[in-house]
């Protein structure tokens, strides 16, 4: 392997820049979206489509059929004494509703000031696609590419993946990978290419609250009869204290703290914490006290009510004590505690905030460990040298306050690291109406990953 | 005026019952469901009803128009040295629904079991006939009524009462009286009447939380921004302890306290606290501690949140940190609490607790004093003995949780007592599926109707 075949490789992909804008055209024109079964013939199509594709590069490809909508495998050939790198995407999108908020229409894509607008466009078929066509680019050189390519593409991304893990369970030999890359995230800014090396976990419930067994008349019973809105404010309340630290016993236990060199990392990133004010049009930000804005977002854990209700919440007034009340609420966790032991603390603490006359059922949800993967992976590094190729700028390190419950499976079942390489902007509106993904950034992620099989080849041969 | 004069006219009402009730079914038969404009004709039906009945009683009668349902006015002669009577009533009703619920149809009167069933038996045009009729048979002797009896019945009682107030203010010659008689209220517990002497006032509020410009991830934003479903929470949760003891500063300090004769009347009650608990399905009461559950219904201040609501409510789980939360909640006040002290109070309140970065609003709704009548007031006397003639046996005197906003009115504008003399029964279904009367309830009710007046006349005799 020597740098000229790179070179050979990235000026491939940069005479077919054309052809891979029309190959992802293609792909965004099939409205393949997860959620509404009306769109299942959609799914079905998509996911031909890269079978059809991954087939033409010579990839061993198969279309597995799950419960729910096929995943589409696809390999290159085993390289021996290099590492195998498994390439996750999804090819599913969301659905595209409101459609009257988009300029153009949602499955016509259009390019507008360099922007390619199409739900999928960034998520996931434009990013993923950037790992297609890295490998096309390589084969194209006419050898081998210099480590084995794993490509698992699922189309439940968007419905919370259900088949995928029994399928990760179920085939830990044909998935095994010395690392994941997967491409569905953002840079950190425009200009500043990230990698994601850590993610919070999560804990999610509802609870449901019952006083008695009809709504009440507020005049004629208030004040005697427990109001089941007023406990679950208060329980809700003693959940967290005023500086916005969890009160749930032993909740803080297993917080691993920051490293001294992700503090220096998060210091040293371009975040203008008045701008992020005013994008959200809020007067000040709160959380735990002690940590900077980033620290509370990505490294320390966070207590949120999702949703409440109970009792009258049409126009005018109702002078109703409800029967009912319940909240959904999320903790987002962080390395390396553990969703079980919360659970059961959480609940012990409820029990006992329960004032008389309400009864309680706490449903748990989904739950996920927060992950950090070692800055001194050597794939994180290699990856770092990658986009730095490709985008002509090294990457910061970042983490991620959300979840990605795929990550931790990856991580769980492979024994592998996970490299979150995000070529999006911040701003491609995913999930929302006029989703975009631009050009520049999709040839950037198609050098930055033909470079990535250089640099990860490397690592085992150094 | 004799006794023997009294004697006539229950004998009378007495021989009268089968026409009587045929003119209660008569009036039932009449859909004058207020709050839906569709019912215009019959609430125009039902006013005309009474017009003419009260005609036929040989009254002076006026159909009073307004912006909203009409008003009937009817009055006797005045009677020089005795003090005049102004029975209020109304004539509209509750929307019927759901109409499935229904044994026997809401609009056609049907006896079972000794109750007459249909939309308004109770409330009000049973309870509200009980005067008319006891006026039919005081007339019925030949001789004239032993006071002046003015009789208001207006039409949008299920609606707010919008116009009767404005009425009030501009008729307060008109409607001059020493004592106003409502029956619109229950006894106290089966064959167990009662005066309501006391009525909890009423502080209503929405309160609406706005934090971030849109609903956002709460992975991505948790722990940093300030999240309104939490902010509301510790915000409501701060209103009020754990010992049911309300934190607004200084919203105690012009609570009356209970006196030892009414502390005494609940005690003497036959108020079983077990039988309140099954009925609700509740296992304990919570409330101000100190007080038992009679006086905290009665004769304490209360805070309910009467309905809260903010982010996902739907099945699942959605990770949102919401942009929005809101509840509407109110205290129920008692004398000589002032509303505008307390919400001035409240809002101060509200704004110290407010967490950086959430917007508040704070909307001002429905305000009314509680109410008191003295236990010494010569007309609750004369009830009282007016009550043990009809009913065979004494009233106990009650204070009721709720407000009926009228009745302050009333005491304010007209400067008179209240009496409020419920023949109705607590499970008589008002607002409900198979509203019922007790057939014996309304013949007691027109009997002990005729002996008021001649109680009350002998107030100003003695």
């Amino acid at each position: 392997m020597t740098f000229s075949c790179l070179d050979q490789v990235l000026e491939f992909a940069e005479q077919s820049q054309d052809r891979f804008e029309a190959d992802l055209a293609e792909l965004l024109r099939i409205p393949s979206v997860s959620a509404d079964p009306k769109f299942r013939n959609d799914i079905r199509k998509a996911a031909d489509w890269l079978v059809e594709h991954f087939g033409k590069l010579g990839l061993k490809t198969e279309l597995i059929q799950t419960a729910g909508h096929p995943i589409v495998y696809a390999e290159s050939p085993p390289v021996p004494d290099a590492p195998v790198a498994l390439v996750y995407g999804h090819y599913d999108v969301q659905p595209p509703d409101p459609l009257d908020l988009w300029i153009s229409p949602p499955f016509e894509p259009t390019v507008r000031d360099g922007n390619l607008y199409a739900r999928g466009a960034t998520d996931d078929k434009g990013q993923m696609l950037t790992h297609v066509k890295s490998v096309e680019s390589w084969l194209a050189t006419g050898k081998q590419l210099p480590l084995q390519v794993k490509f698992l593409i699922e189309g439940e991304e968007e419905v919370g993946s259900e088949h995928l893990e029994n399928f990760l369970s179920g085939n830990a030999d044909k998935l095994a990978c010395d690392c994941v890359v997967v491409s569905d995230t953002s840079q950190f800014a425009r200009g500043v290419p990230a990698i994601t090396y850590g993610l919070r976990g999560i804990a999610y419930y509802e609870i449901r609250l019952t006083g008695p067994n009809r709504d009440l008349h507020s005049g004629v019973f208030g004040g005697a009869v427990t109001n089941p809105v007023n406990a679950l404010n208060r329980i809700l309340a003693a959940l967290i204290d005023e500086t916005g630290r969890i009160q749930v016993p032993g909740f803080y236990d297993d917080v691993a703290p920051l490293s001294e060199q992700e503090q220096a990392e998060f210091r040293a990133l371009p975040f203008d914490e008045a701008a992020f004010q005013r994008d959200l049009d809020v007067e000040g930000l709160t959380g735990e006290s002690g940590f900077t804005t980033l620290e509370r977002r990505w490294g320390r854990p966070s207590f949120d009510v999702n949703g409440i209700w109970g009792g009258y919440q049409g126009e005018g007034e109702k002078t109703v004590l409800p029967g009912k009340a319940a909240a959904k609420f999320s903790f987002r966790l962080v390395p390396d505690q553990d969703p079980d032991a919360i659970t059961a603390s959480l609940r012990e603490m409820l029990q006992r905030l329960l004032p008389p006359g309400i009864r309680m059922e706490l449903i748990e949800s989904h739950r996920a460990p927060g992950i950090v993967f070692p800055l001194e992976s050597v794939y994180l590094q290699a990856a770092a040298e990658a986009i730095e190729q490709g985008f002509g700028r090294r990457p910061v390190f970042i983490r991620e306050g959300g979840s990605i419950p795929i990550v931790s499976t990856f991580a769980r079942r492979l024994g592998a690291d996970v490299l979150l390489l995000g070529w999006g902007q911040n701003d491609d509106n995913l999930h929302s109406p006029n989703e975009k993904f631009s050009l520049a950034d999709f040839h950037r992620g198609i050098a930055a990953s033909a470079a990535l099989w250089d640099r990860l080849a490397a690592v085992c041969h150094e």
